[in-house]
């Protein structure tokens, strides 16, 4: 499908050369990606049940599992049974894309010329990477950083001091000063001597009418995307995960953390430096108290708040007694 | 009263022109405020009645406010009765103050001349909007943006890749690396297509005496201003929201968040990591432990921990049951 | 010992001189140390029975303690009895290293000589201040500033828009953009006019294979120094305060917060927006729950959480009631 425009993918590479349980299979993957957006020529990976609804429909060649969990594949997918299916993925990863394992700082920059940015507007020391793309009427503050391959849309205003790598964003957005966006997320294999970067290939997509104030981090995506829905609005130094995807019209307010892979519904509020653990699901119109600890799946419409976060009627039962 | 010098103010603007129901009204307004500080050609808003005590001497012409509460309003303040006033105030500001609903980047950014600011030094790539102030012996450090009419004190030392903008710093402050002071709040009036962004009119005002540690954000206020008193000092990572007042010789430790319109007293001190909703009233002498969620009004003297924050007493006893 | 490498010492100083309680005492002080750092001709300070372990080994001369604990003092180190340690240490600091209570930016910063870094890369707009050393293959993103007398080892990859001074970084560490190290910490002697600043001549010591993500906040010592341990990777938006020390091996998640002088020990986990109160002392192999509260130390291999933190078991327990 999609080529990977911010990290060069130096293959195809043969699955006998990255495989050494594959000596004489010769065939060759071209990419690596999750069960539901693998292509026929892709390698994918599936390490916990928790994806078995993607499973069935992968269209993935290939795909890194466990012998437990290799029952579960359909039959045009081939399985690689590894013991460690993260650290297998790192390998790989690190294989077909060799650089996006570390922010390498771009060595593209430079100072944007007029001809080729007719109707964006630059504050000063502005740094530019190469086939960067900015819409008409967007403008972009002083000392900001908008790094190799960006595209950002029309009509957006970015704040000064702001770093903005491997994302696109769309039209209308708001970016305030000093929030960075697009660096490599929390993830590597853990070992007592030197741990192992986990190559991060995925990028931040921020749609349209987004408003993200001052100071917030928004890593990107490890193998998927980072997302932020329609004309949702974040507030100062929110940190979203890798993976984290957020719908529309939500409101995030101050210091709020998301872990990485958190799925949020559309027109969700959430209060002041609340957390939400890494791969839940929160769905529409939920409401999540300041403060508050989400460590499990919220339904539609829920009311939560406190640390478990639980419903507010029992927060306050529990808090009255 | 005061003249705003951060925004263009296109007024005055008839009644007429602004409210169809008062089709004959041709008296104009020349500025938006708060009860308290509104004067005769002012409009001014009433939502709630947390505010009944500043009503009664309002000097306001104009009040935007409810069929419900329209009964408190003095007689020499004329009620313009709105459904929704947060949403009508917000577009009266806009056609008021037409760029301030969003951090438009300062155009007039410089390079500071050595003739306008003698006694002033500065490091490297600093950066300063036209007609800003800075009093004798202060020094600003590197990549440090100082945006258009902000005025900073004598003796002040700013650290590098800070932003200030909106603000009037006074004397002897501190503030370090990163820290950003006066970016529009996280105020707006939701909608399911395009939220409305509140003009945020305010600024921050630093009293003599403040420290304020690195990678801090301080937003300035929206209709009110936003202000930390003499002698404060405010650790790494703090939020603080529009129209927050803190009092003189307070402590804020590390990544503590304040909501909207929080008033904090004198010799207050507040442990890591602490919350404070908004439109609450902390007391003077008060301490809030590290990671405590303040969710009502702490009168003085009280010493509070938890989420929800109780008396350290309580707290203690639930604790250890 | 090791002379400071990043605060001018004026010393030395004579007793006599400092103190008017030893009118006829010539002797000199070179230094001023952390009582196990103390060497013959070193003032050191004794406050707390918590630090009774180091006192009997201590080489220092002098020892600012109180009446009630100088009784403890080993024969060869004289007392120096004051009624506030704290207040006599920093004014006695600010006597030997004048310019520590402040952090003055850097006047020496420069754009990088190719001639003096032949084996470095840089970005655009770096700054560096004089005697900076940069090892081999070390990469500096944009707009990053690095303060006189830093020094960074071989194959590191510092971000864009970083702050580092008064720090020492060893080998294969990364930085990400916006992070901010060896500013200040958050000390001081509070009084009701103008609080005394606690100068800071400590530093910030990041060993081998360290990764900081996004905009983390680590300050340098206040006597001792903060010490980040080998390949112990830190996430976006943690704030390490002044004389922390982190093992190797840890995973410190995002928005985590430490208070001063906590001690951490190696291979500790710790989830994101949690926080560890100061002074407190973590074992090895311990894991701490996201947004748990840390409020009492924490031996070897156990795993907390809540707020205040306990075993995971009881914490089950409570939640379940």
């Amino acid at each position: 499908m999609s080529k990977n425009i911010f990290f060069r993918n130096i293959g195809p590479l043969k699955i006998n050369k990255i495989f050494k349980s594959f000596p004489n299979d010769k065939n060759k993957i071209f990419d690596i990606k999750s069960l539901e957006k693998a292509q026929k020529n892709d390698l994918t990976f599936f390490d916990s049940l928790k994806y078995l609804k993607y499973l069935k429909d992968t269209k993935g060649a290939y795909c890194l599992t466990t012998d437990k969990l290799k029952k579960y594949l359909p039959t045009q997918c081939k399985a690689i049974i590894v013991k460690n299916v993260l650290f297998e993925l790192s390998r790989v990863l690190k294989l077909l894309y060799p650089s996006a394992d570390i922010d390498y700082p771009d060595s593209s920059l430079k100072k944007p010329t007029k001809s080729k940015f007719k109707h964006v507007k630059f504050g000063n020391n502005v740094l530019i990477g190469k086939n960067v793309k900015i819409g008409k009427n967007t403008i972009i503050g002083s000392n900001t950083i908008i790094e190799k391959n960006v595209e950002i849309g029309m009509n957006c205003i970015i704040g000064s001091q702001v770093v903005i790598k491997n994302a696109l964003v769309k039209n209308f957005v708001v970016v305030q000063d000093g929030t960075k966006i697009g660096q490599k997320g929390f993830g590597f294999i853990p070992t007592q001597k030197i741990n192992i970067k986990f190559p991060h290939i995925g990028k931040v997509i921020i749609d349209d009418h987004v408003e993200i104030a001052s100071s917030c981090t928004i890593d990107r995506g490890s193998v998927d995307d980072t997302y932020i829905g329609k004309n949702t609005y974040i507030d100062n130094q929110v940190h979203i995960a890798h993976n984290v995807k957020i719908g529309k019209n939500c409101m995030i307010a101050g210091q709020v953390g998301f872990a990485g892979s958190a799925v949020i519904g559309d027109n969700v509020s959430i209060g002041g430096q609340a957390g939400v653990s890494g791969h839940l699901k929160i769905g529409n119109n939920v409401k999540i108290g300041g403060g508050s600890g989400v460590v499990k799946d919220i339904s539609d419409n829920q009311v939560v708040m406190g640390y478990p976060a639980v419903s507010i009627k029992e927060f306050l039962k529990k808090n009255n007694e």
